[in-house]
């Protein structure tokens, strides 16, 4: 099993400000895809789609303001119960998310690609709450010729 | 042993023009850190410095348009030994590179930094090849208080 890890820090913000952009249909819009659906609770279904493809993700865990956790539960074939978690805290200014997608079989190319486009995105968080602009998809960067 | 994964893909380039910005100091010097000198080639050693700290790499591998290897001789001590490899190919207009940080001891939180740091490096990289402007140290992204 292996991990994809990240960690960003988010200037001039919140712990609750970051949990609601990771927690809310309108925040998750506004940094990983304009298309997302579903139900943010613990139990609930959330529903990300890229154009045909996408990720239906269950929610395990909410600790306001700490930690999100979600488990795949449709998708790619390399995704299929994988975990997806945010983990924050403050320090100063700064609140820092500690994100981990874990569980992969193997450490195929398109973990690597998925690795990259993780780090674009959570680029994309950052920039949202530290200017009011993401850039969710399609606007993201694009970093292979299928995409 | 954990590993750091990536791939980025560089639209209308080639694996030449992306071998050089991954094996000349000029190159280097547009897209990771300003402060980069030493020797590149087999057995040489290149120096990459951000303000106070940075990074000594010793040449392993060269092989021209396809592959680059260094080993961490010198940095901090999560690095050292470590081995950082881009390989090259192309498909169509886009030059595809596989990157793999490879033989971290420990997932600690310095690895998640490191895995968002070098996305942000080669997001440069992309940047500097397909518009001729990178963003290398000190002009990077910032993802913490102490950067």
């Amino acid at each position: 099993m292996v991990d994809i890890l990240h960690k960003v820090g988010i200037k001039s913000s919140s712990q609750n400000e970051v949990y609601g952009a990771l927690t809310t249909i309108d925040g998750l819009c506004g940094w990983w895809t304009s298309d997302t659906r579903g139900e943010s609770k613990v139990g609930g279904v959330l529903e990300f789609r890229f154009g045909a493809g996408g990720f239906d993700m269950k929610v395990l865990e909410l600790q306001p303001a700490k930690q999100v956790l979600w488990q795949v539960i449709d998708g790619p074939k390399e995704w299929l119960g994988t975990r997806i978690s945010f983990n924050l805290r403050q320090e100063g200014e700064w609140t820092l998310i500690l994100f981990k997608h874990e569980g992969w079989q193997e450490p195929v190319e398109f973990m690597h690609h998925c690795s990259t486009k993780w780090g674009v995105f959570l680029l994309s968080l950052k920039s949202l709450l530290e200017t009011g602009m993401g850039a969710p998809h399609p606007k993201e960067i694009k970093l292979d010729s299928w995409e």
